[in-house]
């Protein structure tokens, strides 16, 4: 990608923090500006080195910027695109990295001020850590970026954000919203409702025995919980949908075990272990 | 513990040949015999430094063993150890590696001939990967393992047993093989199941944006189903009820979503996380 000027941050934590990074340790632009509420995330942040100014002043921070990528938690995404526009130099792009973009393109697609566009972004990488002091430049490296245009997006802002996300490292794949949010319920939300009922289910008299498989298959509960509350809240009907699909499957799984139906339960298990076996590791 | 002469390990794929590891680093045993149905398994083990001597003669295998362990899949313990104490030298101990404790032990408890006696064990301590190519010395380090002794086990069995664990690093938990199963259920049999199922609901069309979530969530779903088929259906009343309180779990997460209930949503979220972080990393 050809090297930008000025890119605006706005939310700088685990993800704002190492697109920064990302962005300075590969030499793809010039300044970096940390849009934050809190100084004390803000210099977190540029400590790390993954920004090169900081501002607590959206209209003030993203007054030059050629990019405006908003990472902040789902909620509030809308609204900062919103007065990001009004601020931002005319025609720029602005883009997020929100888990969730059905509700988010709805409220933004074509309605910006100024001839500023929102086109939706969603880099799949992360952890159940938060904040800057986690980010890494490599973070995206070989991770998908999913990118949601509609009818309305301009081809050149496409071209510009696969680009970007290229250029950070990611694999681009194009989805409309709807699908994201369809999949991403699977992939993504019922994995982390799948894990925090299981820590739901472990009583504390059983925590000395937890092993590595418990471990695993609960980490993703240890996440942000406010954070998780807006995703779930924001894709609910697809959300809701997972959970029933995930209990079919437990259901299936219980009715082989209490009838003893040895060859189901062989069948259940061998097309997991198919399905997790491609996945990766 | 005192060095012992021979150890006779039925069964060196990843815990039996992770036991001679350790048994040989530590130099805690002077003869390590690998017993196994297959040469080229008992190779790896030897290959690997697992086992000193390597037979696929049961009989022949346990003939001088001070100590017999068996760590084959649940379903062949109780057979095994009743064949080894047929052929072990009389008054000899015997113990497993098994994942359940309550079918194993009901069938061996106080029924050994020639004066041998069974005290069931379980290092809380593996992996999705099978085999003695994936074995370490280090297995068992700062992991808890569960003896089960009943009222008809001896002190100085206990103790002995204790103490091997003890010299491979293990931190020894004592329990009633029904108490084992039941928290088993929860703590390991349960998190497979949860693996199992989500592996099954993520269809092949969204493998291409599995993230480092879903990956984790599922990766005890690669582990070798006709082990874990033999798990599950030993310790089926168990595992039942442990998938019924995981429903009843989800239930509650897809009433607060469902209902919009988001302080309801936030408790949930906030337990699990309270949950998982206790369970350290």
């Amino acid at each position: 990608m050809k090297r930008l000027g000025n890119v605006a941050i706005v939310g700088v934590g685990l993800i704002g923090g190492s697109i920064g990074l990302a962005l300075r340790e590969r030499n793809l632009a010039e300044n970096v500006i940390g849009i934050g509420r809190r100084q004390v995330s803000l210099r977190i942040a540029r400590r790390a080195g993954a920004i090169t100014h900081t501002t607590i002043d959206l209209a003030k921070g993203v007054a030059q910027a050629e990019l405006v990528i908003v990472c902040t938690p789902v909620a509030q995404i809308a609204d900062l695109v919103q007065e990001a526009a009004r601020h931002c130099p005319e025609g720029a792009l602005i883009t997020d990295a929100g888990s969730t973009k059905q509700q988010i393109v709805a409220a933004l697609d074509n309605q910006l001020s100024r001839g500023c566009r929102f086109l939706g972004g969603h880099p799949i990488a992360g952890s159940e850590k938060t904040g800057a002091n986690y980010a890494t430049a490599e973070l995206f490296d070989g991770r998908v970026t999913v990118i949601t245009p509609t009818k309305n997006t301009r081809a050149e802002d496409y071209d510009m954000l696969e680009e970007f996300w290229q250029g950070l490292g990611s694999i681009v794949v194009r989805m409309s919203p709807e699908e994201h949010d369809r999949a991403l319920a699977i992939t993504s939300h019922l994995p982390h409702m799948a894990a925090a009922a299981l820590a739901n289910t472990v009583t504390e008299n059983y925590f000395r025995l937890a092993g590595t498989g418990l471990l695993d298959t609960t980490r993703l509960a240890s996440g942000d919980t406010n954070l998780w509350k807006q995703i779930l809240m924001q894709n609910r009907e697809n959300v809701l949908k997972s959970l029933e699909q995930y209990h079919a499957q437990l259901q299936a799984l219980h009715t082989a075990i209490r009838s003893s139906d040895e060859a189901a339960l062989e069948r259940f298990l061998t097309t997991a272990k198919k399905n997790r076996d491609a996945l990766g590791s």
